[in-house]
């Protein structure tokens, strides 16, 4: 059986217009299929509504014990819930899971990581409470998708000690993708804010339609991939070779699978 | 196989003794279980932080859109996470559930109510965003059941048209514990801040230990069963009624079936 698992960011799910329309789509997509959502601007939102400062060292949120009350809350039960109530109005049977629920994905809470500072110097710093993934446990999800349910993904996961962990939604989705991929048929759909890998950054026609193993190294020789696009193209790969069909990086409005790059 | 639908109030879940305490009862029991919780005073709380003032006619919460924003946030995400990662460090394979996960519980939205007001008049109240339950949905539940998870259920429902509603935890459990009688030998334990339905008020050693539809009619005749106890004792003989083996009603730290009153 096909599954498709696609990974929106929060823009996409905390903007009305654009999250109808990523409902709609996703919806269409035919076989069984997995949701995994962000949501961090409705938490610095909540956060703030409620006199909580966010934290932001290298792009990524600091998750102190206040921080993670908000994020439970708010990716776990806002966002997620309400997704889950319009999947059902489309008649799509929606569970919306953290990593805790059915123990479907364990993570430990990250050690100390060193990380660049924006005036370039590096400083290790604690990120708080947030999870690295250490296992996703695709058996159950498995007999769910094939009774026809759709697991919606909140970004926490659990460290089986019972504590929640604030996790990357990229990582839940390239985890899930391959927990499943002795299951079904998976491709993985990471959408994000371009139509796919581009040859020219100015250009958003200038798509790289195919991206595998091979020419890879030499699309990071020539400088063609650079950045923080090499990590996630490295990601990918890693996905592939553990059994996912396909990696797609595309735009939220295309995620049907004929647009972006494909990595596989 | 036997199976224990345990509902407890919010009281029980938001204090860190008694919830370390009920879900170490909890973990005990033997056979398959589901725990539905509250959640209202952390609702109040939050919303308080929020700068949203809470509002409750005749003892019961009135949901505007800002509220049931609230409600969604902490009983489906903080209060109800937080007990799925204790409970798999417990070693139980907790789902947490909105009635919109899985479709597990349809409502619709409460039309105008008649309250009686402090003041001895009655008025028609708005309750806005709550939802009176049409149907539990247990096919997938009793399937995940069977396979060792245990259902741990929001007071939120969903009425199928993408709106997620604010209910009263009470009906969840009787509705759940009724959908799932046809599939399990079924006790449905309601646990208060009371050892029992008291024959005297004054007196916790006082409990009734069996009500049944006979001497139910007694009880109410010669005044020792009155008030609010009226309706839950209703309630509990048509669970009973529906097929749900017995319910008891008992103190929240006397889960395990063996005190209380027993209604069947």
């Amino acid at each position: 059986m096909k599954l498709t698992v696609v990974k929106v960011g929060g823009k996409i799910v905390e903007d009305e217009e654009s999250l109808q329309r990523l409902l709609h789509d996703f919806s269409s997509i035919e076989g069984g299929k997995v949701l995994v959502h962000g949501g961090g601007r409705s938490a610095t939102a909540i956060a703030a509504k409620m006199g909580i400062e966010s934290t932001m060292i290298g792009g990524r949120r600091v998750t102190d014990a206040e921080m993670l009350q908000v994020v439970t809350m708010v990716y776990g039960g806002l966002v997620n819930k309400n997704i889950v109530a319009r999947l059902q109005a489309n008649g799509i049977n929606a569970l919306g899971l953290t990593g805790a629920d059915m123990n479907t994905m364990r993570s430990h809470k990250r050690p100390l990581k060193k990380v660049k500072m924006e005036d370039g110097t590096e400083q290790m710093v604690d990120f708080g409470f947030v999870g690295d993934v250490d296992s996703c446990n695709g058996h159950l999800l498995s007999t769910l998708i094939s009774e026809g349910v759709v697991p919606v993904m909140a970004p926490i996961t659990h460290d089986g000690e019972g504590h929640l962990l604030n996790t990357n939604a990229d990582t839940i989705a390239g985890e899930t993708a391959k927990a499943l991929a002795s299951h079904f048929d998976v491709t993985l759909i990471y959408s994000f804010e371009h139509a796919g890998v581009l040859a020219n950054p100015e250009d958003e026609a200038s798509v790289i339609p195919l991206i595998n193993a091979e020419n890879f190294n030499q699309l990071k020789a020539d400088g063609t991939v650079s950045g923080g696009m090499i990590p996630k193209i490295e990601n990918a790969l890693e996905a592939v070779k553990a059994g996912v069909k396909q990696v797609i990086i595309t735009k939220a409005d295309a995620i049907d699978g004929t647009k972006g790059t494909i990595i596989r």
